[in-house]
């Protein structure tokens, strides 16, 4: 028979962790070092060791629990995710892929498994950047790409530093962020997006992640009294920011994978009998392949321009810019193996969100494993994802896990 | 030779006018019923009895100058604007309107002309509305329109009733408002907008006054994640409304004499990385023919229909509607012929803003004479008209009256 974890002890795990860290008036708000942090990684630490784990935490407050069984040699099968949440979360992001890591472990332990590479399981500091930007600074820290000090020294939207906090709620570990490096890095998650859900798939296999532009836009134009100013007289930089609003979605619906988002707006002097003289807005590119990133942004580019022309004044600011992260495709693959073997119907995809599988990409093969997101809320207490979803994510883990620890 | 108005006086009056009333920063704020706009009428007031005027004042604190030269009988010839401002105002708007009635007047009496009827200048209240709504509500009340009691019962933006500060500025008059029927109203004004200074008009024979039709529409979608949501599993808010506006203004440039503008807007939760959920805008639509203004808004109720299919919930509330107004033909043709005569280029237009004429229009023969702004500013303190502009549009004042009153 297969070996399947065990179902009702990650469901219950998956409960208390959610109850704890509660404010007075009942949301979820373990923010990255707080006091509701540390209660969530309390418990945390608690399982890892009833499980027999080695714990090690390291100077950026990443938790790892090791299992290195009589024989196991060599880097790490790493499988993980965050504990931290934003403020009012759901109870499954981040959790979620931790909580599955470990009942990978003691599934493999509880069917006398002998893998030939250790497994761990971790939980990496400050995923959500609630507190302490940048977001995913745990992972990013331990694959090199932030050094730690500087990490430490962020200062938060409270003027707290993330160095002090982690010392004050006992969880700055010994260890130089990075003292692990993973063989292999795969992280469960929920998928925080409607498309498993809408097209009827159990799991998706991640096998991209996608290349983020962000911009801020300022349109000038000219204020005029809007019953007065004839239609041919007019710089309405209102009705320029919203000929870009729907190029861009155009656009997007036209490029392949590519989404495009205007989220906030303002027009100024924001009268309703004023022609706005200035539209400010933020644009959000997404797209997993950097080619086709950087034509939104070429055509994108080519827009504004042809606004100057029409003789509006344009700024652009770079807010944020990365680049796509292509996941390991054996690892993918292995993904894919494993639910045909367990009659589960997958589809590769691409995640639209970031997570820590992308920074821990840099330094070693990695891939990430996603479950259906009832109507794709996330970061909100309706965040829901079925039983059933949650455990066949889990066994796939386990599928995937014992496959690149064998 | 021509009779024409003392343009020195005119002018200087002008200045006077617009340094009157001015707060500690040097704004001019001659706000309804203030100090200031008591200081003002004070002076026009002054100048009303140095002129010989009989002043009369009526419950709306409506000032009239009029003259009843020998042998002159019957209803008069009235001209007239405002001269209370805005906050920040420039020194244009409405005080030209009636101080060139009184230049007028005086020109007349100079000539030594013995019109057959009466002649009037009038300062009505609160035309601005800054303090007490609506605007336009001296000439509103005096056209019967609104009842006297009732606009004096209205609570300001500070609480007071505009009757009590009427008393305590000591203008508060004897009269019944409407106690003058005009035989025919003239009111001079500087344009507000940018056509007579963009076409090379020197004057504008306003023939209509725009219908205004005003709406605050709310569309929700559906709040999802910028990343993970693709294009063809969203329902963003932002681009619904994005549409609306580039409808509205493709609807406008084809529709005879049609603008529309969209002033203010607001999406939620204005999130750079979260696709909106509503997005809130208002919608200002004016057309000098009730007909289209009706079929721009049905053509509108279409399109938000539309939006409705395709998913999106839509509110819209009603903020303001007035008809067009239709100014008189023969004073139309009156001032297009005293243009001709001086040799001034004058085109037959709309007038875009509201103004008392419209109110007096439902009582009497009414029309209007535009002079060019520059850049179209106006409620600015870089309003400005030309002083041969704003000499020529008096003495065309003068044709004009000099005829009515013959």
């Amino acid at each position: 028979m297969t070996p399947m974890i065990d179902a009702a002890r990650l469901l219950s795990r998956l409960q208390q962790l959610g109850a704890t860290g509660r404010d007075e008036a009942g949301r979820l708000c373990r923010i990255a070092a707080s006091d509701a942090d540390r209660d969530g990684r309390d418990l945390l630490c608690r399982w890892l060791a009833e499980a027999g784990l080695r714990i090690e935490i390291d100077r950026i407050g990443n938790i790892h629990g090791i299992w290195q069984p009589d024989g196991a040699t060599g880097d790490p099968v790493v499988m993980g995710s965050h504990i931290d949440t934003v403020i009012d979360a759901g109870i499954y992001d981040g959790c979620y892929g931790v909580l599955s890591g470990l009942a990978v472990i003691e599934a493999m332990q509880q069917a006398g498994l002998r893998p030939a590479r250790p497994l761990a399981v971790v939980a990496y500091t400050n995923e959500e950047g609630v507190r302490y930007a940048p977001d995913m600074m745990g992972s990013l820290v331990a694959a090199g790409g932030l050094a730690a000090d500087a990490a430490l020294a962020v200062i938060g939207t409270d003027g707290t530093t993330l160095g002090a906090e982690l010392e004050r709620i006992g969880y700055a570990g010994p260890h130089e962020p990075g003292f692990i490096k993973p063989h292999a890095y795969v992280e469960l998650h929920i998928e925080q997006g409607p498309i498993l859900e809408a097209e009827g798939y159990a799991l998706g296999a991640v096998e991209n992640l996608q290349g983020i532009s962000w911009q801020q836009v300022t349109i000038g134009g000219s204020a005029n009294h809007a019953g007065t100013t004839p239609m041919t007289l007019r710089r309405d930089a209102g009705v320029a920011a919203a000929r870009v609003l729907t190029f861009l979605d155009q656009l997007a619906r036209q490029t392949p994978h590519a989404v495009a988002t205007v989220g906030t707006i303002g027009f100024e002097p924001n009268a309703i009998n004023v022609i706005p003289s200035t539209a400010s807005f933020t644009i959000d590119l997404r797209n997993p392949d950097e080619e086709r990133l950087k034509s939104q942004e070429a055509a994108l580019g080519e827009f504004l321009a042809e606004l100057e022309e029409e003789g509006f004044s344009v700024t652009t600011e770079r807010l944020a810019r990365f680049q796509p992260v292509i996941f390991d495709p054996r690892i993918v693959a292995s993904i894919e193996k494993a639910a045909a073997d367990r009659q589960l119907r997958c589809r590769r995809m691409t995640s639209g969100a970031g997570h820590d599988a992308q920074m821990i990409a840099r330094i070693a093969p990695a891939a990430m494993i996603f479950v259906p997101s009832r109507g794709g809320i996330s970061h909100n207490p309706a965040e829901f994802t079925a039983d059933s979803d949650l455990i066949a994510g889990a066994n796939i883990l386990f599928d995937v896990a014992r496959s690149l620890s064998q």
